[in-house]
């Protein structure tokens, strides 16, 4: 089983090299503690980011750092572990070395935890004009670019321009969609109004793109429904069976023919494996990712593993591959971890079969859409209830002491006080606006009888 | 007293410009609450920043968030305060306009409280290749240079190489330079050894230059002394009496002839006076700072006022002005608040006086030097009482309960635990070592018999 391959130096035990530190990876890196080989991380981030509660960064919820944790900091005691902070470029699966922007790595086991990646279809321009949802530094461009529009509209008197300005465009009615959606609706109507009182935000609109015919795809059709009653009681303008065909920083085209105007579009929709060169093309499937047998094994290889989303195990009960989120990530990271373990030792691997717990999202405050799975066994609830479990099962599912104290901590405050201190524009921001429209060469009004 | 002119719209009172949201602006704002005049605040962030506390921020120490606090917030319940994200270009004092990227603003009183901006004394490389200390974009931009060096770091083999990443170069021994000098050699002893385990730490050196023959100028000579001896002992090699001439991203040269190697350089020495253009010369001093009366007026202007570090109001007890601190820029703020209400009824305005609490810095845990003045009457102390004392009043000093709260949190954890999770790469960095050199072709050796 072990193959025969030059060891590095003194280093004789063989390299389990995991790309990605995601819920997948670092599931798997942490099952390896007592596995006597050299665990190799490798991720482009130095943190892994608790991506469910990234929506609550980029609408000034709780801060960066409070999602994020570094690797250095998870793996402190563990002695078989290395973190390295490269980029993968290219697989080399014949020499069992990967190239990557540190130089290259061999292998003897390599798994790819490379998660997805946004998708935009082939659409260039969207690509340049949307900002995407994926990780914390995306998070945080779109709260500065939230916020710097609304100092921007200020100076604007112009009717077309301001609601250019006001009017917000989500792309895509899956949880992260369905759950910004909802808390730019809370911030329109409890905190921008006290923030900026010369705005009428009775201007502000939401708008939330689906493609198909309901929200939350995958989960029950009562979650769907409800989360679609709760965002049209908050006043999001949801549109469903529509696909987004273009947008140029100003108007959004929609398959249907009908049109957009917004300066800020969020692509919350279609996710794709983010998939390393070098490997052959018969074991791509759909949407990128990458085909596992029931081992997580990529199909065609030996020693190569795919887990998490970019994974794709094909089963009757799972045609199309698990859901890509959380739970199934992390039940094949740990898998895994023991499979290894037992690959090594000579020993068979265990079968992987996903324990489904679930399914939740949740709009707005007290509000929540919840499928949960205990002992195969279903529950289904919406609304105040749903909320407290959503609650309850993000803040201690968050890594890390510290994090999940302050996250409670922040959450506490905001929830009586409909009020954080994160309205801060720190970092990059996205700037659709051409700059000569909002700095006028003339007078700027200020005051509420300035504003006509 | 009022100048004749034409009023915007129906803002029938007179408006109060001020330009620059640091502690002088934002203490003047606050005194203005009950004035009865339109009070303008501009600033180029949406937050105020708690300077002190910048290195804890470059240093990993304490997340940005916690020092900066959204004017918004602030000034949610002053209703004559308006704020504006804005920067300002030039000031037109026989029109009494002020042009700014939003456009023009008119102003019947016009406070300049724009602080002080790094100078590099015209050294433009300098500029290009070191990291200043003003803001708190600068300080993130710090912390990730630091973190990213030590990631790259372990795969370098060259020793010269190495060594160039692993020592730093602190230009300027007064308050921010000392406190940065401490908390670096903190983390050098206790934080970095069990983040990079397969670094040796004895190879990082921390450099302090400063030009004159004592540390923390303008206190006094125990605190010089002492503060020294506590660098000397964390192993910080202080260089007095020295200037940087040139800095090429790799040598540090030195008015004496000395170099030092070093690819990061902290620029925390020399501010100047951010001026905006357009006022007349002979009201500019020594290092741009704008001559002001007893009452903070710009010498040969009737309604143009200057507070905080841009400000030099020269007396016999200060013949260079005020030194640029938190204290005389908050206490001008508070005082020119109080007289531009009594301008405005027609009374007679009061001279300023600065009370002198006195000064204090810290270097590491448990160490700091303070002198104070109470009543007159100075008290000196250095060590862990002078740490406590310089902990208490930072802390209360913070702007927003929650900052406190959660700033106090943060270190009562890091005290007890010394490893806080905020080792965080996120956002911009500045990399003077070029990629060749930290990414061969070649295999990376990992694990401790691979580094030679």
């Amino acid at each position: 089983m072990m193959p025969a391959q030059a060891r590095i130096a003194d280093t004789e035990k063989p390299r389990i090299l995991i790309i990605g530190g995601g819920f997948a990876g670092l599931e798997l890196a942490k099952a390896l503690r007592r596995a006597d080989a050299q665990v190799v991380l490798i991720d482009r981030t130095n943190y892994h980011t608790f991506q469910p509660l990234l929506y609550q960064v980029s609408t000034a919820g709780i801060e960066d750092s409070s999602i994020i944790y570094p690797f250095r900091k998870i793996f402190e005691d563990q002695r078989n572990l290395y973190f390295r902070l490269a980029e993968v470029q290219s697989v080399d699966t014949e020499k069992r070395m990967v190239e990557t922007s540190i130089g290259l790595l061999h292998y003897d086991y390599l798994v790819i935890a490379t998660g997805a990646e946004t998708n935009y279809h082939g659409n260039e321009q969207i690509g340049q004009k949307a900002i995407p949802m994926k990780d914390v530094e995306d998070a945080i461009a779109l709260r500065n670019t939230i916020l710097t529009n609304f100092e921007k509209a200020l100076q604007i008197e112009d009717e077309e321009l301001l609601n250019s300005l006001m009017d917000y465009v989500i792309v895509g009615g899956g949880p992260t969609g369905v759950e910004l959606a909802g808390a730019l609706s809370e911030l329109r109507r409890h905190v921008f109004p006290k923030d900026y009182k010369e705005l009428d935000f009775i201007k502000m609109d939401i708008h939330l793109i689906q493609s198909g015919p309901q929200l939350l795809k995958g989960m029950s059709e009562e979650a769907s429904r409800k989360s679609l009653q709760y965002l049209e009681d908050f006043g999001v303008k949801v549109w469903l069976n529509r696909r987004v065909k273009s947008y140029d920083g100003h108007t959004v085209t929609l398959d249907s023919g009908e049109t957009i105007i917004s300066r800020t579009v969020i692509w919350a929709a279609g996710v794709a494996g983010a998939l390393p060169e070098g490997l052959r093309k018969e074991s791509i499937g759909k949407g990128n990712r990458l085909m596992v047998d029931e081992y997580n094994r990529v199909a065609g290889y030996e020693n190569v593993f795919a887990i998490g989303d970019i994974a794709a195990m094909i089963t009757e009960e799972y045609p199309e591959g698990h859901p890509m989120m959380a739970q199934p990530a992390m039940q094949q990271g740990r898998l895994l971890g023991k499979n290894l373990m037992r690959l090594m030792a000579g020993a068979a691997p265990q079968r992987f079969a996903y324990n489904d717990k679930g399914a939740m999202a949740t709009i707005g405050r007290n509000h929540a859409v919840a499928d949960l799975k205990i002992a195969r066994r279903e529950y289904r609830t919406q609304g105040f209830l749903a909320w407290l479990i959503w609650t309850f099962i993000h803040l201690i599912s968050i890594v890390g002491f510290r994090n999940r104290l302050w996250v409670f901590f922040n959450w506490a405050v905001n929830y009586f006080s409909y009020n954080s201190a994160m309205r801060l524009i720190v970092g990059k921001k996205k700037e659709n606006m051409p700059a000569e429209a909002v700095t006028p060469k003339t007078e700027v009004g200020i005051g509420s009888g300035d504003r006509r």
